[in-house]
């Protein structure tokens, strides 16, 4: 009998995906294989999506502070409204919790959740709390609304479109590997820890109406630009020099003798858009961005007309993302 | 330091709510405390419920046909609308599973999921799939309308009212005894594998615009009348010998000398609704009721000034439902 790890994750959502019967519904506007479901709820739109986080998969709670475990899981979904460019309204709160957590770990887990949602202005209405046989288990439902009945798509992506980034890439999984290891690097450390769902930037550029397709960067930057090329039927070559990396990168990176480009290509989790702007509009744009927003956006490559490759200085990278169940 | 299991659920959730910033959102109509949340949405109201069910804590897989798990996970769920009187619209189906399942298990699952949520007219749009450490976790969040703007609360219920219970108690209890035993019971297997959401029998309720309070019962009669009690200030008291019971269970309880008060009193998981209706309604109510649906409604007991108390009988019950952590 073929088992769950014999097909990974991606195939086997796609099976899934192909059991589920089209939508007579047409309050569904865009359902399976995005960032959020949106639908239509009278004359305006609700962006939804859930996001599940587990213990010792998701997050390795011998390294995590409680607090940083309630703003991950929070963050990572706000962060799919964020990729919509979407504005920040309720979430629910399903969690299974272990009998012998202390209520005070327990509370500061919540603590967490409650800062992140605070950060984007959300509000926590409801969920579910019951026991876990073992492992702290929290799947967040957040609900968004498009600014203006806008909102973008992974499959929007056009030949000779600029592929571009918000801030720096690599930083929460050097700060994995930083943790595992025991290395005292903070900074990476807290970018691991406490990710920042770019709200705000997603609504502005949003607002621009002139960015084809955006994605946030969960499961590393070749995997989610692997989601705008196949949602969108194109390729996307990357300019690896191009791509941006903190100084603190660096220097791990060289102190530690460890190859930047895993970090850069393959690590997620750091919740950076990534968007496709066409090539009239990018300057314009991305000047406009510089000056509001202090993670700054950089181009790093352009959209193909190949399909649904993506391509690092002209080859197909073997560093893949995180794929569960493989 | 206090653990989770030296205060238990209720307690600990209580303790998460004051947590929560009071909601200065005005968008906020109903938020914790209730089957679902209701948020305002321009002009219409939404409802918003999750619930989680995780393998050996809220089913036994060893005894579960793969189908039953996934109905039953997503039964539950739509109840939460149906226990508002809401109309099922959306649902986001997060779930973890163990890498070693076949695909084959986990398709059959999500048959049953597509089947319940195919029973209450809704549609599936989207959600999260990942790996798990070793169990199946499943967190299915719905989403739903009032019909006419109208739901119900638990928060309504007033002295002199009717307290009255779709359908029969017991039996999905009495199931889970069955299997856990090996006893070819059938029927009562099926009670506890695939419980009916009552959505169109909650939805005609709150049509009416005459039932003060509802609830689904999903921890047990006395736990969620107690809800009901708590949230609307008042008192119940129940006639033991009016809860409807059926024959099954009536004869299981004798062939194998059981206490069927523990079934109706104590047995949670069979989604009927329980309702609280002005007195001078209940006559037509029930008529038009019992002549729509076959499941019919009892009236078990009424509502009291006595603050928050539940009685059977006279007397403060000690069966007890279903509480997590405890």
């Amino acid at each position: 009998m073929v088992k769950l790890k014999d097909i990974g994750e991606l195939k086997f959502i796609k099976r899934i995906e192909g059991l589920i019967p089209s939508f007579r519904n047409k309050d569904v506007v865009v359902s399976l294989g995005d960032d959020c479901a949106v639908v239509k709820d009278g004359k305006s739109l609700i962006l939804l999506s859930s996001d599940m986080s587990i213990e010792n998969v998701h997050f390795l709670s011998d390294v995590f502070p409680p607090s940083a475990i309630g703003w991950k899981s929070m963050a990572s979904a706000w962060s799919d409204i964020a990729g919509m460019g979407g504005e920040p309204c309720w979430a629910l709160v399903s969690w299974s919790l272990p009998e012998y957590m202390t209520v005070h770990k327990a509370e500061a887990i919540f603590q967490g959740m409650l800062k992140a949602t605070e950060f984007v202005n959300g509000t926590i209405i409801g969920g579910d709390t019951t026991a876990s046989n073992d492992n702290i288990i929290i799947d967040v439902t957040v609900i968004g609304k498009p600014v203006n009945d806008r909102y973008i798509t992974r499959s929007g992506a056009k030949e000779g479109d600029i592929i571009a980034v918000t801030g720096t890439l690599g930083n929460s999984a050097a700060g994995l590997v930083a943790l595992k290891q025991g290395l005292p690097e903070c900074g990476l450390w807290r970018s691991h820890w406490y990710p920042i769902p770019r709200v705000e930037e997603g609504k502005w550029l949003c607002e621009t109406g002139s960015v084809n397709a955006m994605i946030d960067i969960s499961d590393g930057l070749i995997v989610d630009a692997g989601h705008i090329a196949e949602m969108s039927q194109v390729g996307i070559k990357i300019h690896k020099q191009d791509i941006p990396a903190s100084e603190e990168l660096t220097n791990f990176c060289e102190k530690y003798n460890l190859n930047i480009d895993d970090f850069t290509l393959g690590g997620g989790e750091e919740y950076q858009l990534l968007v496709s702007i066409p090539q009239e509009k990018w300057e314009q744009i991305s000047t406009e961005f510089n000056a509001l927003f202090p993670c700054s956006i950089t181009a790093i490559g352009q959209v193909t007309h190949d399909r649904q490759d993506v391509r690092v200085d002209g080859t197909i990278p073997q560093i893949k993302g995180y794929e569960h169940f493989v």
